[in-house]
């Protein structure tokens, strides 16, 4: 089975077979990378570009692991090495790759849509690392397949997305990808945290984190963007970590095998607790392992699958 | 046949002969780079360097690249990361990398001559990867490859390079290497773009790019240096891209086979619009992609040509 | 034979038969990096992290072309690519690695005992690449290696080693590692370059560096760092050069087979001179060509030995 689309941009792209198919592709590649020899000739030969216009490790790290794996020949085009330091635009850089023939691009960009622009300069696969408080589609297949590993199944699962809904992409992928798999969403956040109509999202909405704590089977606490904190609108991070931030009284008040799943990297203290995330509980470690093999998986099946094998 | 010079610094480096050896065994590669597998284990276990001292994404990208596709272990050694941060010279830099054993650097500097360092202190290939306002070969020889794959052959083409001459290391390659394969340069510029001795270029000179255009195979628009744009000496870009830009009017003046070339990044509505820069008559985007496999040959070349394959 | 520690943060990790062990297998890859193909498949499959949270090219390119002579799959992780800016903290970056199934981490971090929050965090090998002004392990044994091959045995040898001791990381792990093979290893610096209790290091100590000259078997030249110049605790850098800097005045006053070493970068004219930086008694570049086969004995060693050579 193949892929209906190029491009993984937004949750749309996928089909709920086709995450399915991602998360049984992704097992298989999560035990090579428990293997001494953590590598495959699957995509050897193919060029690999992971074009971050933004500032990341972690992700960036997790693609360029995931590629080598693969045996593909990975090209890092980061934002301060780039020519957009000589005011070339989105458009031409991706011409230029595209014309170096790499098969695959991993974009990170602070512009929201921007991937869209890469899918109209080249013809090979784009695949959204993160475009602004839009999306981060593989991130959410990351969460997914992390959930399923630990909880058997994803029907039916009591998700609690908790913090800045409004500003960010890793909800913005999370929600949707979640109702396609038969979960039950529900946002929780201050009302100046959730997009003026919460309804649009296709989840349940809470205000009151504690309300709802009995039902979760898995509480996703988001990152608060420091970076930004001074624009914050809420009063306090004290006071942002007393409403909404998880610590073990709250994770007592859950379900006796719920867990709880940050995206990383965690602001400890804020949005959750030391001993929270250093719990059992807490799989924020599992799912930064996830992401390799689920990297894997989405390089994999959108450069041809089983017949990319061949060419080893 | 293998190249008499263990370096490519100036065009100076070649023989015309070598000139079109390069170009052919381009040729070989560039097929490899429409294959789906664009791997070729010809430099397996030979270490290259891409010791670039200024800011740079299409070259970079370009050399390691064509350094992966032939296997090839590649080292980024980048200015913000670089030993020169402790005040290390560029000669030290040089001999260290050279105890390293490496076989092959590609240096980028923004001081004209800074390549010829490096042959003085290492044993190794050294390619200019663009020093200074000096020499850019290897940019030189993908313009010529692209020409020729276009028009079918070199001698006779009457290429008229419009631009800051006086400043462009492409245009002091370009010019000699047009003059070396039997083509006929002719600069176009205001004379305060070009060099005050304009004779020692060895090409015809011409102020007005509109009087030319009917004898122009080739239109080759260098880039406007808009990080030193308030220094430039002419009233404004507005009005340079009036008297030199290159634009559909003019484009029609042209003979009906030739073509549009520019070394990237494109300033577009400066010295090419926008609807020329995406003209199937522009050769930009043919450019890059002649570049990873001149590249190719360059490397391969420098490094032992046919005997480097024996160790695969 | 294996080592008895999965990391080496300091020269207490190894045993003296230890690094005679390491300098041995050092031979034997040194002796790959002068063929044409510099290339083992020992380690193909490991992913290795070069976690460098401190600028440095010199001893990151050192170790990232040794994994790729071991064919290991390298990565970079660097300050300004990292997510340290969004101010994950050191442990959680361990973490986060360990948990892409990382096998070996080299970090070089500004804080002395940094490594050691890796060993805690990750369940992989840590080789200290460098920590603040504490210890730099692999440049001690890369420093014996290089004075093994040249004067034929370490058993004996009188070293003085030169300069700003008490904020050296190289002499911190330098001292140890010479008393460890049975050298006599003397400190020689002003007493504001040295610790309030000198005796504590283990070594002799000198404050005339013409005194002792004529029993120097090597004498190690540590650099000034000039980045923290303003603040340095004597008059001038003229003065220090007049007082401590190696010339050819001073080198004809050392035995005649006796060598002059320096970690690098050198600030010529200061720690050293013009002439003898160059001359055939400055063993600079042989080590840095040793550090290279040290840094892959030390890899293969951590990574399992000679097992892990069947996986080719």
């Amino acid at each position: 089975m193949t892929l209906s689309s190029r491009h993984i941009i937004t949750m749309d792209d996928l089909t709920p077979d086709e995450i399915v198919h991602i998360l049984d592709t992704a097992e298989s590649f999560a035990e090579i990378n428990e293997r001494r020899i953590k590598k495959l000739p699957t995509l050897r030969g193919r060029t690999i570009v992971n074009l971050f216009l933004e500032p990341s490790t972690r992700t960036r790290t997790s693609f360029e692991i995931a590629a080598k794996r693969l045996s593909a020949d990975g090209i890092n085009f980061t934002a301060s090495a780039s020519a957009t330091v000589k005011g070339e635009s989105l458009r031409d850089t991706a011409a230029t790759l595209a014309a170096m023939s790499c098969d695959l691009v991993v974009v990170r960009h602070k512009m929201a849509g921007s991937p869209y622009i890469l899918t109209e300069a080249m013809d090979c696969s784009i695949v959204n690392g993160g475009d602004g408080m839009h999306q981060h589609p593989t991130q959410a297949l990351l969460d997914l397949y992390t959930m399923r590993q630990r909880l058997g199944h994803l029907e039916g699962l009591t998700v609690g997305v908790v913090g800045d809904i409004c500003h960010s992409r890793v909800a913005g992928s999370l929600v949707p990808a979640l109702r396609m798999v038969g979960a039950r969403p529900i946002v929780i956040a201050p009302p100046t945290l959730l997009p003026s109509r919460p309804d649009v999202l296709g989840a349940e909405v809470a205000y009151d984190l504690d309300e709802v704590l009995p039902e979760l089977d898995v509480a996703y606490m988001l990152r608060i963007q420091m970076e930004r904190a001074e624009g914050m609108p809420f009063p306090s991070l004290r006071e942002y970590a007393k409403l909404y931030g998880m610590n073990s009284t709250r994770l007592a008040k859950m379900p006796a095998k719920s867990i709880v799943m940050h995206p990383g990297p965690m602001n400890r203290g804020v949005e959750i607790s030391q001993d929270v995330a250093d719990s059992d509980r807490s799989l924020v470690l599992e799912q930064v392992e996830s992401g390799v093999a689920v990297r894997m998986a989405v390089m994999y099946l959108l450069l041809g699958g089983a017949d990319s094998g061949a060419a080893a």
